[in-house]
């Protein structure tokens, strides 16, 4: 029966033609661009469904603007093993963060499919649509929808046009009346696994194909005002200055040391505004925004504890106020131990009883939502050089296939264990 | 002769009242904005000849757009002593910068002439209107037009909106084609003397109403690139990190420590644009400004050697790229040193025999483009916390009273040294 399966090279070469295709839609050419809603969106979403359907799968667009596609188990409506992740993109993005875990799902049901392998549950494969966050100020909010977690208020949330998500998601096609019947019941989902590019360098650097994760980093981040005092560049000595620019450039090097101190940890600082912003004005205040993030919510917390009383130290020290507003605060979300046994297991046979990494995740993926909902792993592929959220994202053919090969013959552990 | 003068605190009064008339003129209703050759400027030019006329003063508006005028001395044509400043402003600048120079001019002239003063030396008040660098990248170029340094390119420099300097000067009622004959010939001009506004808290520290200028500052201004590499907030661990925030910061620290560290000498990052510029993205590439000056052209050259080697040691240790392009290096300019002894006897005689205190001027004055024709010197007036180009600059009536009294004697103090 597993003799059958394709081996990974030809799941990879399979892959990047599939993506091919459905990187076709674009919002920008020339670009990938692909928001949530956008008409590149609708598009890729036809796509998907057409893929999910010559691979056996029954696939239709939800109401949130997800597709879904099952395969039915032995008994009609019973339990699912759920493959997914999102085709929606950043702007100018990559070609594989989101789109190869929804093809690699799309693969392992065709292969399993071709193969007549029956299994003890359904498969379903799903697209999700709302992950980048970068459209609305919602984030998540098609695979939550899934898990039960979607709020109301969301359909009011406005894209920089001013656009409602509510009018948005008619205009794709979606209903936002149906969206509270997409939650799925307690046990109706018995694995969610998704398939996703490592989107840091991790995985290149210590030579691994593949990666297990451990869980997604628990983070919080920060916007924080520095406000000093304005004054001529030429005109103000040094010793009656209270200059925001180097208070904060002081700040963010304390959190970066902060960040490099603690076990799996990152800190950053990513948007600093300085006004006025003149080249000959001391500048008066500085908005910045902080982001720090790392597995264990314990250590989270001390990182914050640090953060602000280095903080503090520094604009008391520099006459400068400080203000610290705290805008996101996630605990850390733990993958599935069974789940991650069972992706091992996958590895081991796809990569010739090699044990696999395991790594947290840096970044929020749809797994953390579904993993309210049922147990959810996932599996990192490895990135050339770490490079995320940009054209030049990028991953071996052969990387890919590997993976792929992993999903399978964990979907095959799985129901090797039902049985 | 001397008693028919005005007291410190008459003439205080009517420089308030005056600048109460002229910062009527404005672009932005609400704000005082009046950029070079713009309609406030033209308006405010009106009403500084007609305040110049009534002063006693031959005035007109000149090719380049500065407001002109002069009382004859003993010999027609002869020699002058010009008191001088400028009335075009920053964008929602304070009422003093600039504008109180021209109008300490129009009333030591009209006080002298109240008086019955005869002067063995024709004087002259000029209000400059391109000081402030604000409207068209040029500097000065009013006062560099009477000291015969107009670069006749600085014609095709363009404002924001595209249009040529030259096109606004003809709007203005200005001739481009009669700059060159503004230029003064050497000897014409026995002294230039410019009162104005400290831009800085120095007097009010040392609590001194005025300031006698020794040099305005040597400077250096340099664009500064680090470029780093992008990442995943989330997921590129620390010590993977090329990050150009933290080293274009360790960077601004480091400016400031070799500013401090050296006699009278300040350094600023006012500009600093980190990209892309987004919460979850490592920056990857940091450009901003620095601005360097002390007193003394040895002192400004080792500064900066040593933040290109301080700079040089940070990117190395950081494997950032860096790129470093000067693009201002102005050598320091002494003001006159007989000139400002008269303008010491001045203050004394206004003050109750107090020695003036000396010091730097932090910032570039036309006073910088009059010292290559004549000799050159400058009155600080103490400013209320050292506020400057902000609506909150301020100064008491007092002290302004004390500086423009100052000013008189200093030109009594002039003739005296004539005779």
């Amino acid at each position: 029966m597993i003799q059958s399966l394709p081996s990974a090279a030809v799941l990879g070469a399979r892959a990047f033609a599939a993506l091919q295709g459905l990187n076709r839609f674009t919002d920008e050419p020339g670009k990938l661009t692909r928001l949530y809603l956008s008409p590149a969106h609708r598009q890729a979403a036809e796509w998907t469904k057409g893929a999910m359907e010559v691979a056996g799968l029954t696939a239709f667009v939800d109401a949130a603007g997800s597709v879904q596609g099952r395969r039915e188990g032995p008994a009609p409506g019973g339990p699912c093993v759920m493959i997914g992740s999102h085709i929606d993109t950043v702007k100018d993005g990559g070609r594989f963060d989101g789109n190869l875990g929804v093809v690699a799902g799309i693969l392992a049901a065709q292969a399993l499919r071709d193969a007549g392998i029956v299994l003890p549950f359904a498969l379903e494969v799903v697209a999700f649509g709302d992950e980048e966050n970068v459209r609305f100020p919602t984030h998540l909010s098609t695979s939550c929808a899934l898990a039960g977690d979607y709020d109301p208020a969301w359909l009011e949330a406005r894209d920089a046009e001013g656009t409602r998500l509510a009018d948005a998601l008619v205009a794709f096609g979606g209903d936002p009346t149906g969206i509270a019947a997409l939650a799925r019941k307690p046990g109706s989902v018995k694995a969610y696994i998704e398939l996703h590019i490592e989107q840091g360098p991790v995985l290149e650097v210590e030579n691994e194909p593949v990666g297990i994760v451990t869980a997604i980093n628990a983070q919080r981040r920060a916007r924080v005002r520095v406000t000093g005092e304005a004054g001529h560049a030429g005109t103000v000595p040094m010793n009656l200055r209270r200059d925001a620019m180097t208070a904060s450039a002081e700040m963010a090097l304390a959190l970066e040391s902060i960040a490099a101190a603690h076990e799996q940890a990152v800190g950053t600082v990513g948007v600093f505004q300085v006004n006025p912003g003149a080249t000959n004005v001391v500048p008066g205040a500085v908005e910045f925004t902080m982001d720090f993030r790392c597995p264990s919510n314990e250590t989270l917390a001390a990182m914050d504890a640090a953060i602000r009383s280095r903080f503090g130290e520094i604009a008391a020290r520099r006459g400068v106020a400080l203000d610290i507003t705290l805008y996101t605060n996630a605990r850390a979300v733990p993958m599935d131990a069974d789940l991650q046994d069972s992706l091992g297991a996958g590895v081991a046979r796809a990569g010739g009883n090699h044990a696999a990494r395991r790594l947290p995740s840096g970044a929020a993926h749809d797994a953390m939502a579904m993993a309210a909902l049922c147990p959810a792993a996932m599996l990192f592929v490895r990135n050339e050089k770490g490079i995320s959220h940009s054209p030049l994202e990028n991953m071996t053919e052969a990387d890919a296939g590997i993976a792929i090969r992993a999903l399978l013959e964990a979907i095959l552990e799985l129901a090797r264990r039902e049985g």
